[in-house]
């Protein structure tokens, strides 16, 4: 069973306090992070933690406690789900407010979830996804606005598709909840403006920095459909092929080598984290 | 006290039964509305039951109940609080979910709630405003996104202002939670764009039609700096003079002729409503 800190106390999760007088809910003031454990141990802790904070920073809520006590939660209840690898997902909004619009005491919730696994033969496959003319609202924070997505979640089955790449005067950023890559010949190229830096994104720069030449700049639309091989990153995905982009087919339609290599490395990486 | 239904049963406020998790929570999927009533009758209430599902429509988010009923509950919460005066505010979400993105059943709460009460002076006096170079993302919904306004809230008190004016390339649009108009002469003229069209821009706009010259159409930063009279309108303040943007004294730096002309109507109008 998956158990809860709330502001100082532990409960399983279906017993949390909350209430709809919170500015996360009435304002959207509010923002998470996301990560799981591999081996008993949290994944890349301290950028994550940093991500964490940078986000409360921009959104101008104090995080009520520092990264060792966190820590030490995490680890609380890392054993009340029994030991096994899991997610976590922390959870800081405005707090409980008197007139709808006042911060006084923020919320900070930590969370054990179930793992994510990967459906059969995702990797090889890869995802189609559609594109979608916008650029996320503060794409640096990782802030819990997510109209646009859950808006178009509705139209996902009749598209085919499972995901959507965002988009905007010719350039792509990211999917909805992922850093997007394409490669061409010996090139790993990723946009640096307009999105959310993914700690996978920074995981695989690093696995890849040695056999790659590195392209940190503005991506086209237009290359992106014409890329060898486009691959998204997330916590959940690793490295996870773009095979299709609205109607078009990308690269050979399944893995492609390179994609393949990054995901053996971070593979790799995650087995001995 | 004040009591609320949710999802099909009244309990007080603080004891009202939720969860974070909840799409309105965990991904901003949530919108709202907020209007009063006058005389125990909820004021213009086809206006804004019919923006309240224009707001859901645009969502996604199926409304759970019709107006007929809805305006039930409204009259029972009115009782429950005593037969005085007071404001509702509805809000929906797309409700709890079991992996943090998919809707099942949205959350419909409804809320009676104290009026907001004019600071003394303050429609003479006027507010100032700051601008900030920015438009709403999805503006003619009326959603739970008010991040920005959140974050700027944090300088409010250090610059003097109490609200924020929205621009973007040359162009306002309107202030965090109301519209605005400028006069000019016997022009009555509001943007008519990149805004949430409020229940009470439209009441202003037909108490002002048999005397005024009324424009809508974009309506630049520069001409508002320069107009006679700016003033801004919501549920809450009715018609509010702007008499000071930045650090610029608008008109007399009090309220206006032709804004007194129109608070006195929608005052007289509110009182025998």
């Amino acid at each position: 069973m998956h158990h809860c800190w709330l502001n100082g106390k532990i409960t399983d999760v279906a017993s949390a306090p909350f209430h709809f007088n919170d500015l996360g809910v009435l304002r959207g003031y509010g923002l998470f992070d996301y990560f799981r454990t591999y081996n008993g141990r949290p994944f890349q802790w301290d950028w994550y933690w940093e991500r964490f904070e940078r986000s409360a920073r921009i959104l101008r809520i104090p995080c009520p406690v520092t990264q060792q006590e966190t820590r030490q939660i995490v680890s609380e209840l890392f054993a009340l789900q029994g030991g096994e690898d899991c997610a976590f997902r922390f959870l800081l909004t405005g707090g409980f407010t008197g007139d709808s619009i006042s911060m006084h005491t923020p919320n900070f919730i930590i969370i054990s979830e179930d793992l994510h696994h990967d459906a059969p033969g995702e990797h090889e496959k890869g995802i189609r996804v559609m594109t979608y003319d916008f650029v996320r609202d503060l794409p640096m924070l990782k802030s819990t606005d997510y109209k646009h997505l859950l808006i178009l979640r509705h139209e996902f089955g009749e598209r085919g598709v499972t995901d959507v790449l965002f988009h905007k005067d010719g350039y792509i950023s990211e999917l909805s909840r992922s850093n997007v890559f394409i490669v061409n010949g010996n090139k790993l190229i990723t946009p640096h403006e307009n999105i959310l830096e993914g700690i996978t994104r920074r995981t695989v720069l690093e696995l890849a920095r040695p056999d790659f030449e590195i392209e940190l700049r503005p991506v086209t639309l237009q290359e992106t459909l014409e890329a060898e091989e486009v691959f998204t990153t997330s916590t959940t995905k690793r490295v996870l092929p773009i095979t299709g982009i609205d109607d078009r087919v990308i690269g050979s339609g399944r893995i492609g080598p390179k994609s393949q290599i990054l995901l053996d490395r971070i593979n790799d990486l995650v087995r001995s984290w």
